[in-house]
């Protein structure tokens, strides 16, 4: 399968790059940035392309794409209502081509959070510790926060009571932030880069799913699953957890 | 839902006492042990009975309860393929029946083997990691034996490679024991109960699914989960997964 | 050596009590606890006593116990520098006796407080997590409040500067409680017991110091060493550590 | 300080450059490697070298360095007694000058190996847990096979009793590698660097130190502690810890 990359000198494009070369059935036949002639796709022969580049230039990447029957799998940010809107119209066009928008290749994290979310029913507690390096803005990342709406979710639609907790006297912030009643406690600490762990517990035991994250290289494996299923899923697709087989 | 409990006086029967006669939604009606009549069963009027005895009693036990349509649920061992076969005759003329079979009634345990089965196709390398106090007689534990057969079936079905290893160096038993093809390393560790860490990994991340049971009382919600259960079920079921919504 | 026990019926007194009957060298000779007289203690020729009573009753244990040179490990709370001064004074006219006055005789803790300490001038990022059941009345624990507390003094002396937080955009309390500038966060978890882990770094690595106490049976070799040195050590001494070979 | 770099195009060299570089107190002059020649040590003023090369060229360069009164602080390997010795003889006729010779530049690792050593003799039961990539050729590493020596002699000189032990039916090697009486499991696990856990228990109450190395960066700072102690400590001096506070 030849692939072609956008976004090909940014730090996760170059990860990409190397690992569809590593990659025995695929090949890689376009390396294209800011500046590069986006035809040349047409012209290597690109079957597939991945993009990781900005919001602003995706969408137009994205139409050059679905115009000339080039499927995609897409990790630039930014995609609301209306450009998924936008997209659907443009695939509608264009019927055998695939596009899939994710937020996260992370094979791990996506796992992470859908084991969580099933697991959490069956708990009386459940926590969330997630741990980054030290100059990360947002506190708590963006995936923990992802996580704890989704076990809120799964519990909610299970019936779930609340988390017991007697806490009386409190030294403020020591039982961190409630996300959708779910607490999540959030560590900044040189030389960690991006780590999760959910803490689940009962009568007698606890159940604790973690997920480390060393390299950008752990984005890789889930591109590839990308690139290797959405020529045989025509239409628009969210999430590569559609892609995968989680039962 | 009115319960009666065989083996009330064992360590586990005990527990699960306790754990029926703490949910609002069951009453304890019978405890019964060796040397007890198990008529009281009837003249109690249980619905459902737990039954934690031993080998030379149960099916004595089961035959009785399904007689009198009494639903049962089952943590007592030794049940081959001849005694789930004349389960199933005993159970054919009460049709309206039903009888739990489980080697597990922890919901962790059943979890971290489920999760582990999904996950290990996704990975490159699976091992697994358990920690037992010292006086434990085998080596690696049942649990941890079961997990890496679940684990090498999971990854023979999706077509998974080998697991890389270059070690051409070893100190006899320092990659652990080899249960299936997956390394299994067992600790005994005075104040440790029963622990296990199954690790995976792909290029640049990991994820670790860690159960810790530290107490019987672990054993209460998986039982009860039956207990709830089984009346619905009619017939021989047999692992108590198939009564946990695991998706 | 003859020990006898105070508080012999409470919760933590029993293990005392349990763990002095099964120590070779030791013999237990008396089990006081509220209502029996005092003097058993010397009618059984106790030559230690280990105090789990209560603040109201323990500076008259302890006079009796001194008064008649029977040497007493204290894990009784509620000494302030009144007590201490006031031990000090009758230990002036009994000087061969020995009294220890311990907070804590978890060993566990105390390495785990004394390790973190040592360490955490060694790291730019220090913080804290520690994981209890959900009945707890406090957050964050005791054991916590204190080891953040040893951490800072630690950095201060070594004039350690200031942790890295870029942390910008934060849901309240997602970065924890701040104890004397040391972050701690504290999870509430049915099926936990007490747990606390230390968690540090520096470019490139990470270093973490986890302590898990599942059962009270955990202050026994800690009594029992204050048992076995107290006498050696005449006078009044303040934390299991002055006995600890730590170096 | 001035400081010179020889091996400075290596992966490790080129690390301790740029912390050099970004240290305030300290000065890069010099960035030397094969082919270069060695006299630029003392036209740039070089007052401190760092020896990352190789065990055939080192000796030459330490000699050049003592006859020129210009500290060193190696990492090279290969120092056996002979070498040792010739490096205390070309120091005696330099007595002002200070070479630190270390096998391991990594504070975690050394923190690890001490606490362990300190805390072994207070437990019933220690093992050691190493997880690292798939890629090594020796197991367990000489990291974990350490420690268990260090573990092994502090539980000798204590009089520790041998680790509790019953297990009798063992798939081979699930009980890991014996070093020195303590087991060694070695795991190799796909997106791992470089991890060593030190397990130990007593009466229901466990210790786990760990030490996670993700990055060659993790050598800075043991190194830059060294180049700035070694001129304070003129002669032969074997392993960083002799400069680390570390009571």
């Amino acid at each position: 399968m030849k692939v072609g990359v956008l976004g090909a000198r940014g730090k996760v494009g170059a990860e990409i790059c190397k690992a569809v070369d590593a990659a025995d059935d695929l090949e890689l036949v376009a390396q294209i940035d800011a500046g590069d002639e986006i035809d040349a796709l047409v012209t290597s022969g690109a079957q597939v392309i991945v993009d990781f580049t900005h919001p602003d230039v995706v969408m137009d990447n994205l139409e050059f794409c679905i115009d000339h029957g080039i499927h995609a799998v897409v990790g630039t940010t930014g995609f609301d209502d209306a450009r998924l809107a936008q997209l659907e119209t443009w695939l509608a066009s264009s019927p055998k081509t695939g596009v899939l928008i994710a937020p996260n290749f992370s094979i791990g994290a996506i796992l992470m959070m859908r084991f969580s979310a099933i697991a959490a029913p069956f708990y009386d507690s459940v926590e969330i510790i997630e741990l980054h390096h030290p100059t990360k803005a947002d506190a708590p990342s963006g995936t923990a926060a992802r996580t704890a709406s989704l076990i809120a979710d799964a519990r909610k639609k299970a019936g779930s009571p609340p988390f017991p907790d007697a806490t009386s006297q409190e030294i403020e912030g020591a039982r961190g932030a409630d996300v959708d009643g779910v607490r999540v406690h959030a560590l900044r600490i040189r030389g960690m880069i991006a780590h999760q762990e959910v803490v689940m517990g009962g009568p007698g035991e606890t159940l604790t799913i973690r997920h480390d994250s060393m390299d950008r290289a752990s984005f890789g494996p889930g591109v590839l699953t990308g690139v290797r299923a959405v020529g045989a899923n025509p239409g628009l697709t969210v999430g590569l957890e559609q892609f995968l087989d989680l039962d």
